[in-house]
């Protein structure tokens, strides 16, 4: 069969690491694929030196490269939603296939693009987008294949994942581990879409769609950040059996979908409870396979580029059929509702401050009763010298999210506390 | 497209499983395959009231049903080495392909079945076969396709699991707990294929086979099974920090593979380390990957059935198209010697029984020096009562293992010294 003729626009992390890879395992690739995959054309703004591309011509303006002759696939690793939207509709236009590991250009435009791409005859991959080298698109797509999958929960920020793996470890406060995090170069200058969840919410949009066969929906993520985790609450979970773990959830139930990150609890027995440091791990849930769990690093030049080129090899292997990014054409997505947040169901975690007299804890207890929510376990420390409150930490029973909303409006009315903090507990992961 | 035809040979667990879910998620299926998956035949010596098969005709010569003329896919779910490799033959000598859960089969027959499918056009996969629904071969073939793989290691036999979890959980003896395994069905009437390795030789043969692009060579497997571990190992190795897992591993080096199966102490932070009961976890090291971790239900009707009907999905989606079982057509396999076991390096767990008194522990220390063997942890309980003995644990720093073997010899001869048991170590899993 004639070479699958790749275009690669942009050389930096992950075009680089694409770059690297198609040359240096041009063989193993070639006996893999079935065909060869040749680097044809390269679009970059500037050369690079950790990015030699030998006698492939370089096009300082991208878009040549999404319409050149000579090539089938263009592989999109500039990031951003402009002018990458602008290169992969380009190449969709022009017949091509494209590979990107932009979550945000998927989360945000996958709708009209992948709608696009099958208009035009060509496939739209992503695996690169989600938990880096781990291939869990392709699991779901292919290995899941014959389930109905119900629920699917991941640790699908590194960054994220880092800082509270280090806050746990050595009782530093978020402030400090983030600044590590930045020095190290886990966490970019602006760590808001990591640590707010907005870089989780991308992906979990991409999943849930696959996962439910429904449209992209990422607007409908419920997103809460990692920046109000303290050391403490590491420690209480700790003391409980749990570790903090920042999740992307995402459950089908009759009435409609969960789609949510937020901090949530852990039991420390459950594989996505051991996830540590940049890993990335997702769980998946199927009705057939039960829960299947896949983990590996959620970042990097060279793990993102083996997702990447992945891509590019199930498009040689497919011939010409197009390859469905979702597991099934877009016409087959059905829109589901999401389920309001005030309708989810969780245990929770509450730890707040507490006046260490008699009818503080009863008072607690009420609100909560009130709502008819039970107490799991409670810790309450002994206080330190002349502190006049002491730290109380207290696990619900399972609720609905409207109910504890209310209880613990009642309790930050009581005058014996301050401060009320909630995180989230999965029990099932 | 017109509807892919599937004949379904064995009606018991897995191709009971395999016709329930062909038959409850026909819709879903259709949509994702992009054709209707239809059962059209089946082949079963007797009927079962847990398999109703609709109007599709039931054959009782399962032979029929790999002729058939109506059937484009074979399913081979009856197991054993016989009559199995007959139907396999028979289907792909019919120009069919051919799904199959059955590793002895493709352990031992594997390279002339893979061969005989190209010679007749079509595909022969058996994603089932190991790791149950995990979809392990798919990553390897698919999602790893850019990297070249190192090494990997697995849990790859869920009985061995379930009975070193169990033993550990609750000190009881191998014995006890294989009783217990055998009465809720877990372990065979006769669990020598468990327990004694053979079971996980077959799927470690198959996984080396992908990994590697050799053809397979489960005679090569090292074996060795988990009825010598004790409690008071499972108690030592948690005090020294590691837990032991029965574990199939294989590592690429420049003069040869490792292949082998044995108990492995590991690391209580790994992945591996935690996967616990009937579950099955496979970790692969890619060049461009790093770690990834896979894990899931290793055996059990609708996971193994999840993993038949991927291997459908993949067979439909190819259209016309064959898919290579190992990733790459059978000509591009190339043989490689297997490293012999006194080649191998690892770090090892010795314990023994030892006279408590002066003198005697520095024999000890003497028999590995002069292997040029250091110890890493020594662990030395205080006599029990009257008791002339004590247990002894030793860990090493890593050795070849032919240096460790002499080592032991040296140590069985020593006055003081008696009942001397090792166990591999490894430490990046």
């Amino acid at each position: 069969m004639s070479a699958l003729r790749i275009g690669v626009c942009g050389n930096g992390t992950v075009g680089g690491g694409t770059i690297e890879l198609l040359r240096s395992q041009a063989v193993l690739l070639g006996a893999r694929a079935g065909r060869e995959l040749l680097l044809t054309r390269v679009g970059a703004r500037r050369d690079r030196e950790d990015c030699p591309t030998g006698d492939v011509p370089v096009h300082r303006d991208l878009l040549e490269v999404a319409r050149a002759d000579d090539v089938d696939v263009v592989v999109e690793s500039i990031g951003g939603t402009t002018l990458a939207k602008d290169i992969v509709e380009t190449a969709l236009r022009c017949g091509k296939s494209v590979v990107t590991a932009n979550k945000a250009l998927i989360a945000e435009h996958g709708n009209e693009l992948l709608a696009l791409a099958e208009e035009c005859g060509g496939s739209l991959l992503c695996e690169a987008a989600v938990a880096g080298a781990v291939p869990i698109l392709k699991a779901l797509r292919d290995g899941m294949a014959a389930n109905t999958v119900s629920e699917l929960s991941g640790i699908i920020n590194g960054t994220g994942n880092f800082i509270l793996t280090e806050m746990g470890a050595h009782q530093r406060p978020f402030d400090e581990v983030l600044a590590e995090a930045q020095a190290l170069g886990y966490a970019e200058a602006d760590p808001t879409f990591d640590v707010e969840g907005t870089d989780a919410a991308h992906k979990l949009s991409i999943l849930a769609a696959m996962a439910f066969s429904t449209p992209l929906n990422f607007s409908a993520v419920f997103c809460e950040g990692i920046s109000a985790v303290t050391p403490a609450d590491i420690q209480f979970a700790d003391e409980l059996g749990y570790r903090i773990k920042h999740l992307g959830i995402a459950k089908r139930h009759a009435d409609g979908i969960e789609l949510r990150v937020h901090p949530t609890l852990l039991p420390k027995g459950s594989l996505l409870a051991n996830v540590d440091g940049v890993l990335n791990a997702v769980r998946l849930q199927g009705h057939a396979a039960g829960e299947t769990v896949y983990s590996g690093a959620g970042a990097g030049r060279l793990p993102t580029a083996s997702a990447v080129v992945a891509d590019i090899v199930d498009i040689a292997r497919a011939g010409g059929n197009s390859v469905h990014c979702l597991g099934v054409p877009v016409s087959n997505l059905e829109s589901a509702p999401t389920l309001p947040m005030e309708a989810v169901t969780s245990a929770w975690y509450l730890r707040m401050q507490a006046e260490d007299r008699p009818g503080v804890m009863s008072q607690l207890a009420n609100c909560l009763s009130a709502e008819g929510i039970s107490i799991e376990a409670l810790i309450q420390k002994p206080p330190k010298g002349a502190a006049a409150t002491v730290p109380v930490v207290v696990l619900t029973n399972s609720a609905r999210e409207e109910a504890l909303r209310r209880a613990v409006t009642a309790i930050s009315a009581l005058p014996g506390i301050t401060h009320p903090h909630c995180i989230r507990i999965e029990s099932a992961n």
